[in-house]
């Protein structure tokens, strides 16, 4: 399968990405010229890891009949300091919301989502060292 | 440094992803339970490149003084077939704008992004291979 993208200029750091699904403005930090106006390309990566292992938790978890009321997923990402910049630590928080968690199947969840399914986590794998953790919070 | 951001369920496959510099909606196709109102996260991640070697080439062709009318990257990408399904072969194409091109420099601001500054393609290098093509359109 093909995925295809483009990326218009729109003066100065400003860009606009144009996909099938949707746009979405790019820009740089405000100290490299940027105007604050769009989302920075890095951060993006990141972004792109969420979503892809938060939409396996999401199918998982009713999958498994182990809803729960809600879910975050946070990523930490380390940016080495010499050029090029990149990821070489990344850390993924999975924050489960609600009571009476079905941990075993919470966890096995999570597990199918980094070992098996997520795609962008096995991207990851191949330039950073990625860490992962589960919190629980009974509301 | 160390960068973050947060993505939040928002029911079915639709994510919210927030950091410093602004949100972006994450959906699945519809095929998988999608409803069409965000971006798809393996996309994310092209746009993640295109916008970072984009960003290069401002920078570049400006401080080169080999200034273009315009121009867009497209990102080909294709996925492979087996879980977890990622991004093995990555083409990035330039295309430029304008007339009386300064070709010499503006390769050498592709191959400076390429080779030495945009971290992005740094990290695609690490699970792709990844190839370049510059195209010129005369106005």
């Amino acid at each position: 399968m093909t995925s295809k993208i483009e990326v218009s200029w729109k003066g100065q750091m400003l860009f606009e990405s144009v996909a099938p699904e949707g746009n979405v403005m790019i820009d740089a930090a405000e100290e490299i010229g940027g105007q604050g106006k769009g989302l920075r390309p890095k951060a993006l990566m990141l972004t792109s890891l969420a979503g892809c292992t938060a939409m396996d938790i999401a199918s998982l978890l009713k999958k498994m009949r182990a809803e729960v009321e809600d879910f975050k997923i946070d990523v930490e990402a380390n940016l080495t300091d010499e050029q090029p910049k990149y990821y070489d630590k990344v850390h993924v928080i999975y924050k489960f919301y609600g009571s009476d968690f079905k941990k075993d199947k919470i966890v096995k969840a999570v597990n199918l989502s980094v070992d098996r399914y997520c795609g962008v986590m096995e991207m990851f794998r191949g330039f950073a060292k990625v860490t992962t953790e589960i919190l629980y919070f009974e509301q």
